[in-house]
């Protein structure tokens, strides 16, 4: 598998959803496989909430491959043999598309927490420049779990006649209230980090890692389903000899001190905080008075929407919900319950069943 | 109704399932109505994770009656012209009762985070002292929700002769791995506050408020229901000139952080952690070869187990698993959902078909 791994910097100034103005940008980009003649072969592939560029593939020293390695490779769902699979870092991110860490030209510092508001409909902005930049006037699909899934959705709104399949995995086409209460506890606790400086941090050489931990340790229980952790967990015992913490008792508390504490060394607290309220205002039918059915009638892609059974966190009624909207927009859509091991975070794994529906809805005449 | 507010002390050391041992002890109590000549119409009530011995009434200055007020009074479900309702502030609580804030004798300091751990089965030993204290030699029915109806449940195992009725309320013989999980992301976040200083922070003249307010806030939205928190904030925007946090956008955000500012003034971070670490413990089968039909063979108390069908943190699976060894083991025993418009919450309050229920197993023949 040809893999291609580039930062591409966009000299034009992007207007934000906001109001506000990003002057350029960077997109930390990986390609996977070859870009045919016509240039229309191409599948964009968005990730989700931490999610980064590097998709698939093992780098050099990683212990673990790309996010959705089980679905992107040479004779894998989205296979590499027959399609160009775009992925990149969107920008707000922290690995290495332009967000918080990034030196803002204006004063020589980080932008830190003065990084703009961004939102689903500008990352989707800033792929349309991408797909310029490549070239490719139509993707044959775009695909994403979770916010990965939102942005999927929003290229269908936005740019009907530049996508020809929308994969709309384990999304929704706005959160619930429950979910915006979790993620404002995540940024409470991150916030209120004594190393937040307000979100300054990086300037004063500090580090909000204590935050970022726990805000981890909350979102990875949404991202498991109950019964997952129960047959995997249940009441054990830690082993007393190996414990993160001297309070530990349950294995299941030492999983989440260790997974929290590999998290927060690797991702950026500003991006966290930012990644999660594009996720809280994430609503394209707000534009149609509140109407998803009027919002999904521009749609030319077919679109395929999958909810997995054990997910608690976008359930099943999301997906339908996008469903129920489009049969009644006339678009062309299919919607299924698929079988998930793993919570909302079976969007990320294999299944025969899964990756079936994936080959055969990218494969299917557009 | 008479209402009695009393600070109890008990000078005899108690054993802790623990191992360790507590000298002496003090317990706030508050009881209602007045106990009859024979002390046969007694009632114990028992507090959930964050309540106390002020069960029902409104005391001067407050702007809330008692926890349980919807339930208990003259002419109420729990009848104070009938019956003697007992309430009491569990040890290791923050309101009265020997805690961490209490100043240890040994070291004339508050125990702060050496408060000796405490389980369940300790609030029972000493809720027993209590009864002996007043004279009461078998409770007419002890009842509670949540962690106070695990505490009705060890009191129908403990003392069998002791008990008539065990109301045993949106509660659990054991908690799952989820609730596990989200407990030790609470304590994450209160151990980590600057302020807690490993649990000296009174010494030290601090308080670890920002990591009780976000625990606070994480566990309030386990309490409710999706629906109800749905129904209640929605999607809907916080009106700008009243938020408390700047970065405050929905109105669910602002009544979470409201909530938890409150509770982060009158609660106690080491109480936190110690209540959260009872909980977790909680699982009398483990006595009994993990087999919760041993287990309760020995009981002779007829018990009423009710679940609500919001409940997502106390599921009904919980309570039908009780009921299910309890029809195994042979032993009186009745189980309903009931319809709860407040999630796990939904213990707490009045409704016309809960109230039927309490008040008819309350009044039936023991």
């Amino acid at each position: 598998m040809k893999t291609v791994c580039k930062k591409i910097s966009f000299g034009d100034s992007l207007a934000l959803e906001s109001g506000q103005t990003l002057s350029g940008f960077e997109l930390m980009t990986e390609t996977y496989g070859e870009l045919n003649s016509d240039k229309t072969n191409a599948v964009l592939v968005c990730h989700a909430f931490s999610g980064n560029h590097h998709a698939a593939g093992t780098q050099e020293g990683e212990e673990k491959p790309g996010w959705w390695d089980e679905m992107i490779g040479d004779g894998k769902t989205i296979d590499t043999t027959k399609f160009f699979v775009v992925s990149l870092n969107n920008i707000g991110g922290c690995h290495g598309s332009s967000g918080p860490t990034t030196i803002a030209a204006e004063t020589d510092q980080p932008y830190g927490a003065n990084f703009p508001e961004v939102s689903v409909s500008d990352w989707v902005e800033t792929q349309k420049l991408l797909a310029d930049y490549l070239g490719i006037s139509c993707w044959e699909m775009v695909a994403g779990g979770s916010l990965g899934g939102m942005q999927a959705l929003q290229w269908a709104i936005s740019y009907p006649k530049r996508i020809k399949k929308a994969a709309i995995i384990a999304a929704s086409s706005k959160i619930s209230t429950q979910n915006i209460a979790l993620n404002e506890v995540a940024r409470e606790i991150i916030k209120k980090d004594e190393n937040f400086h307000n979100g300054d941090y990086l300037v004063k050489g500090a580090s909000p890692k204590n935050g970022l931990k726990a805000a981890r340790m909350l979102g990875h229980i949404t991202y498991l389903s109950e019964s997952n952790m129960s047959k995997r967990f249940g009441r054990k015992l830690q082993d007393p000899d190996n414990k993160m913490d001297a309070d530990v008792n349950y294995e299941v508390e030492n999983y989440l001190q260790y997974k929290g504490e590999q998290f927060s060394k690797t991702f950026d607290a500003n991006s966290y905080i930012l990644m999660t309220k594009a996720m809280d205002s994430f609503d394209p039918a707000k534009d149609f008075d509140n109407n998803l059915v009027k919002c999904l009638q521009s749609i030319q892609a077919k679109l395929l929407i999958a909810s997995f059974d054990s997910d608690w966190l976008f359930p099943k009624e999301y997906g339908l919900d996008i469903q129920m909207s489009a049969i009644k927009a006339g678009i062309d859509s299919t919607y299924l319950e698929l079988e998930g091991a793993y919570g909302h975070d079976s969007f990320l794994f294999y299944s025969d069943q899964y990756a079936a529906v994936l080959k055969n809805f990218l494969n299917s005449n557009g």
